[in-house]
């Protein structure tokens, strides 16, 4: 027998209700934000063969459409706080599909500390679609910006980056450096493009410390022009320090630019003035995330300047940009 | 030339954008709630052939989308303050498709005075999808709940119900008493099937007096249903004294019936205590905002009786359930 919208929510979402949703029995929450905190707001949509594969994992599809929001609050300096959820799936998903979906959202509910708060379930005919809005807490008018960086910040990425990238790449069997890594590699490589890796515990380090940050979900060079748009100025990116996943040694130019350009990284990019940069390193190892300086922000409007081996680093593209079909 | 993610929020998107949320240059907003406020969350996906048809004008897609949000808000005595917008759009999507669009979106959000947080779009093969996230402020600790009615409240209906029921049916080229009704009055109807009217200014009169509300987006007497249930009690609902639309009559059980238990109202249910009864009639003509008293709470734990000419009113179904494929 088919599942209708009530019987899914009584039997997998309904368990998974936070404080202020009333068992998800009502038409909307409460969401109550602490007094000395700012409430950040992110919404992202993810899609069948846009931003998974229809053969991943139902559990890590719903990890990733979780952790692609708490990349964003990470970003901006936030805590999580709760989330809601839409899904639209097709009226033929079964009830093993839906359990294991609900299991991942739980999982990372207990992860990262936060209830869901509402949500919403229909139907569609064609590929699966999931929207979350999630909320976080930054310390009052300590929310970070893109817009904040000066020329002279020390550019820090968290991380490795190309992992994203090289995981996608390895689903699609598309030829690289990475066919020849040992097989628990290219395992590691995949999950990472599953389920990112939301920075959520380098928060409280950008929250004070960062003049500017963003996640990099669109690539690298790209996001960071982003970045420097946003703050008036321009960067240069050393590539040589960018650290990239093990195994992949960054030897060759065009495979180093594709991994900077490519998206689904979902590490920070923060700009932290030089007088505070001891302090964001030091704040980082006690919250077990690896940062590393790659680069300044600069005078100047250009985009960002990739230099390997003392010269300007050739790009086709400098980040993915959806709908293009191909790269800007 | 097809327009890629980033033209779009620049185009068709920015300008919409209201406090906290960086004219959408950041990965995330700020959402500042009053400090005497609750803050209420609520979030509803709509798919194209679920919720509207292909053919819908792109502007009453829009207002569609925010609206059943923003009665969701209204049932619970919350005022708007702000919105998030994610929409799953065709790589093919023309300017003029998207400029019509946004202005439904800023029409909107001039009427009910919100302003845009932020959003998501993603290019998707198939049906369109815009999934919402609305956010209102409820005087502290009055947000009204579906589980706050007693025996004995007095029920109100906002509005006339059918409406939507009879517009669909018309669109959709039903046989029906609407076929005698003159152009303007089908007009109106079909109107109000793809652009609901919220009770956003209902909103004050049932913070301070209803015991229990909901809004009705699934039918009358299923909606009734989830209050009574949530309340812990029963109801007896009067079908002649539901207020129908104008000219049609309402003499035919089967008719009846049938209107209410169709979705697409967006009116407000609300249990009110008999004390309040007399200040919520008056709050509610004071706010423009027509409702009608159409039966009572009453004890019990059995779904709600319909009577029509003293007697049971027969009914097929109780409402509308999303993915039965048929009604309960």
């Amino acid at each position: 027998m088919p599942l209708d919208e009530l019987s899914i929510i009584d039997r997998y979402f309904r368990p998974l209700a936070g404080e202020g949703a009333f068992a998800l029995t009502d038409d909307a929450a409460r969401l109550d934000v602490p007094r000395e905190a700012d409430l950040v707001v992110t919404t992202d949509m993810v899609a069948e063969n846009v931003h998974f594969l229809a053969a991943d994992p139902p559990d890590a599809i719903a990890r990733k459409a979780l952790r692609v929001n708490l990349s964003d609050l990470a970003a901006k300096g936030a805590a999580p706080l709760a989330y809601v959820i839409s899904i639209g799936i097709s009226a033929s998903t079964d009830g093993a599909w839906l359990a294991a979906f609900a299991q991942g959202l739980k999982e990372d509910q207990q992860r990262f500390g936060i209830g869901l708060l509402g949500g919403d379930t229909i139907f569609v005919d064609e590929a699966l679609v999931v929207s979350i809005t999630a909320f976080g807490t930054a310390p009052k008018g300590r929310m970070v910006h893109r817009s904040g960086g000066c020329p002279g910040d020390v550019l820090f990425v968290s991380g490795e980056i190309g992992a994203g990238a090289a995981g996608l790449a390895l689903l699609k069997r598309e030829q690289g450096e990475w066919d020849s890594l040992p097989q628990e590699r290219k395992d590691a490589l995949t999950r990472r493009y599953r389920v990112p890796e939301p920075r959520t515990a380098l928060a409280p380090a950008l929250a004070a410390c960062a003049s500017a940050a963003m996640d990099i979900s669109d690539g690298l060079v790209g996001d960071c022009d982003k970045l420097t748009t946003a703050s008036g100025c321009s960067a240069v990116i050393d590539a040589e320090r960018v650290p990239l996943p093990e195994g992949i040694a960054g030897e060759d130019a065009a495979l180093l630019a594709r991994l900077l350009t490519s998206g689904d990284d979902y590490e920070i990019l923060a700009a932290v003035p030089p007088g505070r940069a001891a302090r964001f390193m030091e704040e980082a190892r006690w919250a077990g995330v690896t940062v590393t300086e790659i680069g300044r922000l600069t005078e100047g409007a250009t985009p960002p300047q990739v230099l390997f081996r003392g010269k300007v680093l050739a790009l086709k593209s400098r980040a993915w940009v959806h709908g293009q079909g191909e790269r800007s």
